[in-house]
């Protein structure tokens, strides 16, 4: 059965690869499913079309037959339970890697996001240069945590599963701040996941998507 | 098996149920699982013997014989894929669900943290009062979507389900704000949410812990 998944018409970020797509391409690309890519307007999706599928206007979203799915957690974890190659056999095992799934979108990613909307969204607003040190601190704080329970392990809990998937994920988009570099075994371990061959396919596709029209100037 | 939660020796909301432990409390009791409860001090939650059940600690944790969990989501969605109550039996079906507790988490809490950053953490800086409705402009705009999608439904996708208690639980962090009450078929949806049976008990369980200590003054 063909999957279909949407991605940006152009993203954002031109290609660096923080785009949430990449995150299920990477789950595809791991447990070797093959995939197509219909890509989407910021226009169109905020139009009934892909509001109909994704009823935040937001990509990706996945197709298989009759089922249609949204949020690039959901996707990554529907994938992993149902094809070998990103969650261990075991029972409990498993139940930890997801738990990393959730560390990693609910603990992590929100003071992350929030480095966005200081330099972004608000940055043009009087108090984003005095603001900037608070947002970065609550991310240290998390990244303290994180790196204390990952010590000099490989992986955060035995084999790389989706949970190691979806927290390098999240933390790839704190490079551009110089932030991850500060925590060197973060930085190394987040240089693991890009190593994959897997990461690398599917930071490949939607490079070939971003990078292919020719720049402005 | 016993089951033992950890939660708040004196939550910070003084029983407002706000605190994620009601969550998993609800979760147990829609399924109709037995649990305990160890409450743990601030002090506690930041030493050793806790941080290695909960790395960020936090609460809630979940323990079950040798499994240790931790993660709002990933205990809820470990109960509602142990016993049944939480998912429906589809598959389509329970992987929509699922969705559906990813986008509480990752797409509509994110912006409901922020708020309480811009009103507590942040609320003796000088740009709090400005920021303010800049953050609650973007609750806004994800309750248009989430409102828009729900329709006149009863819940998110067919009957009640994990991804609607994660749903719920997240807008009733709205609730001080006012900002829920401009939503009247959201406001609707939560209090179908707080009027089951099985959150009622949960919500009790918790008021009992918080609200049992004389108040000072």
């Amino acid at each position: 059965m063909t999957i279909t998944i949407t991605a940006f018409e152009r993203s954002p970020d031109g290609g660096k690869g923080l785009a949430r797509d990449t995150r299920v391409r990477w789950a595809l690309e791991e447990v070797g499913q093959a995939y197509e890519v219909r890509l989407v307007s910021f226009r169109a999706m905020k139009e009934p079309a892909h509001l109909r599928m994704h009823p935040f206007g937001q990509i990706p979203t996945y197709e298989e037959g009759d089922l249609v799915l949204f949020e690039t957690g959901a996707i990554v974890l529907y994938l992993a339970q149902t094809r070998a190659g990103l969650l261990p056999d075991d029972a409990n095992a498993r139940a930890r890697a997801i738990t990393w799934m959730f560390a990693a979108l609910n603990t992590v990613e929100p003071p992350i996001l929030d480095l966005v909307i200081v330099k972004f969204q608000e940055g043009d607003k009087p108090w984003a240069k005095e603001r900037l040190p608070l947002v970065a601190e609550r991310i240290r704080d998390r990244l303290v945590q994180l790196s204390a329970r990952l010590g000099d392990a490989e992986w955060l809990d035995g084999a790389f599963s989706a949970g190691d998937l979806m927290m390098v994920s999240v933390l790839l988009r704190l490079r551009p701040s110089g932030i991850l570099d500060e925590f060197p075994s973060l930085a190394a371990y987040v240089a693991r996941g890009e190593a994959r061959p897997a990461y690398q396919r599917a930071f490949a596709a939607q490079w070939a998507v971003n990078a292919a029209e020719p720049q402005a100037g």
